[in-house]
């Protein structure tokens, strides 16, 4: 089989630990299934700014950029938070975006069965939650200009949020797309009753909707998709929308779901290339304790099989794999009703290992 | 006594429906009391728009300026949705804010004892939530330079969020102000990882907070805030934002409590005028039915009240009115369990008027 290279970023925090599992997960495909992987690791975040003084090192972007696909722990924690802008592991976050050309992200919230009671909603009202957030992630107001001026009442910050009709065409019809697989429901957030981007964006929407007539498109506010979330969470299938909405919105549909520490996300561009990455952070108050939760990576790992590489048996397999675990009544600390019996990173990885 | 000049505006859908409760309201205030309040209606939203061509009507500004205090129903509609910008309801909405120089959007949610099964949030979680949103509302992204240009990728669409610091100092003296009459936490949110907005806000807020050593104080990023508001609503107090940021997070808050029919808002400027209003919408699907909750428009006059007149006395009768008929099971069909016992518009006010 040919072999597919895999740049592994494992960052700050708990993210070489959970990346380490991950890692067991990719021998273990390899031993199952024939298929080969070759890692590559490189220093990204706050490690990368200690080791080398940037965020986001050439060497680092080199190596994704010769990868058919990134697998990334998590970046960032207090010791970086008041570096000056350009050594913040933000920073890097966002320029590996912009140079890979990572437009959209995926964010898949949904319930798992034995999870329902950890999260804060009403179970009769999670039921059948499943959605995915596709997000636009190198536009609008993240990547527009910013400055400072003087003025008459004082220091003036600008942000400039912009979108061309490109940008927003190809999310459009990469959330289009991925609706088209599912229930075929697509609600375009926006706030065109109040910006000029979001105005666009509608039309836009709208126009590239004749393409997707099998489609059921709805357009709601950024305001009332907050509600709504928390309202009637199983009505949404896809929800695509700009950067910024889709920060806070993918947020708040992770959290709803209860199951944050085990969901997985992918940053994807023009082509099979992607960037996989739990949706939790660095949690530095945890780490090194080998008590993180490695579910979201490995479950990350599976979805790089999907929407990478083609490998659904495989991805199949590590799936199956962490419900049957789950199922047996394994938790970590994070997920646990009785937190005396919850099991550790590695004994969490060894238990999805063994079950794939 | 003297007398109390009240610019009323009923607006679109259900707004003249509970307004005309809250009137009653005024009125029976009037005879328990001894207050005083002239009433003036004036045009508004997409009904002064079918009556004169204009959402904000000069003559609406003239009444609205000549008062102490505004009561707004609600206003905007299906009808008008697809109008240009200078004929929609909400540019109507943006246009009054400002030239009012309402800066300050004030949004108290909390749970009502006898409502919490209403909420989509398990009891538990809910338990004890009590607390206020302060939105910035005459800066930002919504009042900032928008414009279209042509570039190589198409159109492209520009807004431009901006904040000076006077702006910020003065709703972040007000947040401290209320935190300071409360339990002492302000939460101030933004995304100060990405915007220069937000850096500009985080440390303005700092300096301010010098002025404040008894209010203790975090910052949240907006996506953090919209999770945390999931999973410990209760422990918030006071949480003070920029304009869209505070659209997004009111909404969830307000949602979260499960009592949106029951919120009221105030609207803020430099001394005592406000600009009074329910959270809730115009609700078109229902409007003329007489089945709208008049609640949240009672309990809007209840904050004028408070906030504005200074007539606790009157305010504190109004909330143990709602409470007390509340109490007693009288639901309108928002808030029913059992929507065949609902009760219409006219009877929960004519209760509510009666338990004064
Ligand atoms: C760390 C931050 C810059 C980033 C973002 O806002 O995009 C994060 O919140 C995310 O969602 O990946
Ligand atoms: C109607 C709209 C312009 C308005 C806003 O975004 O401010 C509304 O959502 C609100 O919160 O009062």
């Amino acid at each position: 089989a040919d072999v597919k290279k895999i740049a592994v970023i494992a960052g700050d925090g708990i993210g070489p630990e959970v990346v380490a599992e991950a890692e067991k997960v990719l021998k273990r495909t390899e031993e199952l299934f024939g298929y080969k992987f070759e890692t590559e690791h490189a220093l990204f975040g706050g490690i990368a700014i200690d080791e080398t003084g940037t965020p986001l090192p050439e060497e680092t972007l080199k190596v994704c950029q010769s990868a058919d696909a990134v697998l990334l722990g998590a970046v960032g924690g207090p010791k970086w938070d008041n570096n000056p802008k350009e050594t913040r592991p933000e920073t890097g976050l966002l320029g590996i975006r912009k140079a890979l050309g990572l437009f959209s992200n995926i964010r898949p919230a949904f319930i798992f069965d034995c999870l329902k009671e950890a999260s804060t909603l009403k179970p009769e009202v999670l039921e059948g939650t499943d959605l995915i957030v596709v997000r636009e992630l190198t536009g609008g107001i993240y990547f527009g200009e910013k400055f400072r001026r003087e003025t008459a009442n004082g220091q003036e910050a600008v942000d400039t949020c912009a979108y061309n009709v490109s940008e927003i065409e190809r999310i459009a019809r990469q959330a289009f797309e991925i609706a088209r697989t599912r229930r075929k429901k697509l609600a375009s957030v926006d706030k065109a009753n109040v910006l000029e981007t979001s105005r666009l964006w509608r039309e836009t929407v709208n126009r590239i909707a004749v393409d997707y007539p099998d489609v059921e498109l709805e357009h709601v506010l950024v305001d009332n998709c907050a509600m709504q979330l928390l309202r009637r969470p199983s009505s949404f299938d896809v929800i695509v929308t700009e950067n910024m909405f889709g920060d806070i919105l993918s947020d708040e549909a992770a959290m709803l779901t209860g199951s944050i520490g085990m969901l997985a996300s992918a940053s994807l561009g023009e082509g099979s290339f992607g960037l996989y990455e739990p949706v939790h952070g660095s949690a530095p108050d945890i780490a090194g304790q080998g008590i993180s939760n490695p579910i979201a990576t490995i479950l990350s790992v599976a979805l790089m099989f999907r929407l990478t590489f083609g490998y659904h048996d495989a991805a199949d397999s590590i799936e199956r794999a962490v419900k049957e675990v789950l199922d047996a009544g394994n938790r970590t600390g994070d997920i646990a009703v009785d937190k005396s019996k919850a099991i550790g990173t590695l004994a969490m990885g060894q238990l999805i290992v063994d079950a794939m």
